[in-house]
């Protein structure tokens, strides 16, 4: 059994990572820690656990996560940026399944999280944790960032496009819908049942952090500048991110079979599923499990919408840490994943 | 026009007070305060409020009460004991939202609300805010207590029964359930959309503030000491009261026509609904009313069961203490709370 | 008192023309008729309305409809077209909420509505009750067509910049997000509360019937053909609509003010509210409200984002309604849709 | 691997089943049977299933189902009840998840459920499938007649006190909520989401076919006849059911401990989790999972209040569905009921 500790283990990503693994065969959750909580059980915190884990948080100073194999850090931003490097030094692996490692420019970084970057020589070394393009670096990885999950869903719809170069790498527009989950576990007033249900706004037009995350990877991915406009949206729901993406293929694609191509590009990914033609996914189809699904309709010659949805908490967040976990750790890629989307 | 004033505006009951009074043809709000929103639009707090009010938020210290002829204390418990004998003083009258001056028993209302009561003095003057049993009082006072969102919507639905001594009043049970805006607009992780919302949940099952208000009102008109159960659950919803009342009916009673007999003890209380026989009134049907519509249920010779629905904003909070001011300045008492609740 | 009636009243429409008309003071909701529900009270199915009406739904075959100075129609599509000219006749004005008078070629009406027009030489004369640009023509006007939902938040939004010629006129899109009750109130598994609920997805992309509708009244407004892209969505709730659009301003237009543009072209609107630069309107801002509150954010020198918001059965149906028919009865426009948005 | 067939899986007990077996090892899902839906892939309707089921939904009449291990009825309530008989006859054991054998009393069922019953000759034989109470009888059954979803959560808060006759057995009170997905997936006005959300309600308050069941259970228990008001309630959400239990403890227990006699009631029952004392069960704490998860409050010498909560669709439907069908199959009873609860 492989020993697994979890910085932060107090919020939506760390509960969900407890789930998952409780499941998990061939790995054993060894310390959860929280500065905030510690010395109070974990089942106390989310009785969802109770019968599952006999945990109690650990302060973060007292505990010795170097006896682990792999640490997951479900942590706010800026946090796995300053234990990483003695994790590494020790042996052990790390995910982050926050921001600090998925962007490459540093400058860029540090103007959309505020705040300069403790260990900038790890950046270059952390490989992004998308399975779908990054696979074998992922297994050869002792550090992976853990991608965001709007970053996971527009991504995955939009790469193989991209990839081909078959769309205008201008004007591409992803307009996206998130569960409440997303905002996190912490106290305030924006995100409470009485303001944010019954309710939806559109909130950051004016710039989100995932926005860099996301050109990022679209960018390498195409090898060119993509210009996009992302507007984030909040659902009133829990769990589940709906991504609409509208491109523009380019003039001689006529005769593509787009949905034959997104089936072949996909046709080996077990966490990807590309719907019948036609289909609008929805995001209860995926809750609870670690997929990403998706629909592409060909409005005319040009105009493309791709729809593409995921859980936020698992294939945005705990689920994708899991499977890059199982892929560093050469466990098979599926472990502890397969189990049906909760429906309804 | 008379002058209002509302202390403590940024909560629930303060944007209801606001929402209900915009469309109030004899009364202008003249000053709303907040400590923590001093100099902000109160429209930029509430943007449902734009075009309805040219008004921002005053420091309280700045901010001169004394010429307004009423002033609501939409405030946490604790506030309005401290300035409501200033008022008096000068000639305003008094309607406090909490809960400082419900309770006559000055040492229960301490051992309930954790804390000495600033102005005990006041506690025998102040009239509780229930115009359905209270009415000429309330005309008279100078100082409501509006009552409680659950103590309105239980003790209307038992206030008939105990009045006229038909039932045991010891093991009446009554079970209740409320939505999210109960809690309060506080930043607070336990009413969260992700943590509240798709759930369902008891609290405070050991005891609740509203026992002791509930259960003097319900004691004082049936002369009798009341022993009632109360246990209040969480709703996944924004608004609205449900109280599910079980109670035994004496020996005697084969006979009562309980149906007609709540209609003619509400024939004449333009906000208490009492429906047909069989019916299941829906919190739904009073959203955004200022009604307390309900149905009864007789099980058997002695078993009862009586529905009760209040909107806890507007008969629960807001809408019963607007119909309190149009009582205390003599205005007719059901302006600006005629519109029907909004459904769906 | 001017004698309205309602035909097909049973249906969210219905009940929301019911819940506005029960505050106007200046008409009397005289009959509604219903086929289904011939001979029950209006109360019975709408238990809101206790206490507003003492009406029964009427067999529209029994119902003596000419004795209205107006009826609206709030009846699926296809009813209205077939009543219409003999009420006409009678000398009363028609508001018809349904789709039959929107559009003016017939041909793309039927093709889209797949029926027979019948009354085809009545679509001339209607007028699209849109105020906001119609307003002398429907004060004018025997039959107006009410505007759908979406067509309502999608053109107000894009009309000011297509008007002047701002914008290129191809690439358009309107990501559109509606509340469950926009698919009305007939029985139906995928509106199902354990279906719709806790789930959000796209539908219809490859073809909606409001597409037309929008793009007659764009391209009216601009002289031009415009080349849309509609995608609608359905929203985990029950009232609310909310556009994200996107445009690309011409190249010269560098300079221009934006938001000033806006506010100036709505500036005469008491229904039409631009928030101030950088806003998010939410739709519970405009909850049980006849507004549709907006907000501009230019993105770059071309990329701009329009957020419009509005509560589909009110300024997206019903509120609408009324204030068509304010204005064809030289009613103050604003009479009975003043009451500020219910929140939270 | 044993084959297993569902009759009538398109509904949620159906989806469910599907769902939880997907993840069994030890059996295998061979037919699935609509006779609406034949021909139709399962995944097409539950795209949940997607990748995990190749199959297509089988008319029944042209399916051989005697092929079969065990059969479960997912089916409305009389279907079973033709069927069971033959399957028994060809070595097919049964578990029916509607109501058709729960009831002892024939003439009770048929008054309660509006028909004759046509296999009253099993009724005798039929186990009634709570294993907490009947475990061994249900390793030997043939037929299993699975618990309602009512009668499981009320049943188990209540059996420890009346099989050890603790309380009085009148004047017990279930004041019980539901989620909507318990009204099932046929299309109905009552639990569209524009009427079901937002919203909370009583129903059946004159009666509901549940009640003689649980009388049944706890009658049964404590050998004498047990007088219990049930009062269910409609929450607005997909999953979960909430009892709140008034019971009255007998004179002479006052030095009785409680939470130590609930407690080791349940210490060797798996799927039943007895909480720390002063706790409050949310219903999400057992969402998706097979437990039924309590509290015990002693209000008084002599009120208790008893909290009980479960996944309507599984402990209180497919879930405790696959728990007998392990038992019935000996296979280890816990197989696929492992994963946690899904928080948030």
């Amino acid at each position: 059994m492989k020993k697994i500790g979890i910085v932060g283990a107090t919020g939506y990503t760390g509960v969900e990572l407890l789930r998952i693994l409780a499941s998990h065969s061939e790995v054993d959750v060894y310390k959860v820690t929280s500065r905030t909580h510690a010395g109070i059980r974990v089942d106390a915190i989310f009785p969802n656990l109770r019968g599952h884990y006999d945990l109690t948080f650990s302060n973060p100073d007292d505990c010795n996560l170097f006896a682990c194999d792999l640490v997951f850090f479900a942590t706010p931003n800026g946090i796995a940026m300053q234990q990483t490097q003695a994790l590494l030094d020790n042996g052990v692996k790390v995910i982050d399944l926050a921001a600090d490692y998925r962007i490459k420019n540093v400058k860029v970084w540090s103007q959309w999280y505020g705040m300069e970057h403790a260990s900038p020589h790890l950046i270059e070394e952390a490989v992004y944790g998308l399975p779908e393009i990054n696979r074998e670096q992922i297994q050869q990885a002792r550090l992976v960032a853990n991608p965001g999950c709007y970053p996971t869903a527009v991504s995955l719809g939009l790469l193989p496009l991209l990839e081909s170069n078959l769309i205008k790498t201008t004007g591409i527009i992803a307009d996206c819908k998130s569960g409440a989950s997303g905002a996190g576990r912490g106290a305030a007033v924006a995100t409470l049942l009485a303001e944010a249900s019954d309710n939806f706004k559109a909130y950051a037009v004016a710039g989100h952090r995932h926005l860099p995350e996301i050109t990022q990877t679209l960018s390498l991915a195409t090898n060119d500048a993509v210009e996009l406009t992302f507007v984030p949206h909040l659902l009133p729901m829990i769990r589940g991110i709906h991504a609409t993406l509208y491109v523009e293929l380019k003039k001689d694609q006529h005769q593509l079979d787009l949905q034959q191509f997104f089936e072949e590009r996909y046709a080996l990914e077990a966490f990807v599923d590309v719907m019948p033609i036609e289909s609008h996914p929805e995001t209860r189809s995926v809750k609870s499990s670690n997929l990403c699904r998706m629909a592409v309709h060909r409005l005319s010659d040009e105009r493309v919408v791709i729809l593409s949805v995921i859980d936020n908490l698992v294939k945005g967040a705990a689920g994708q840490a899991v499977q890059n976990m199982n892929l560093m750790l050469n466990i098979i890629e599926n472990s502890a994943l397969q189990a049906p989307a909760m429906l309804p």
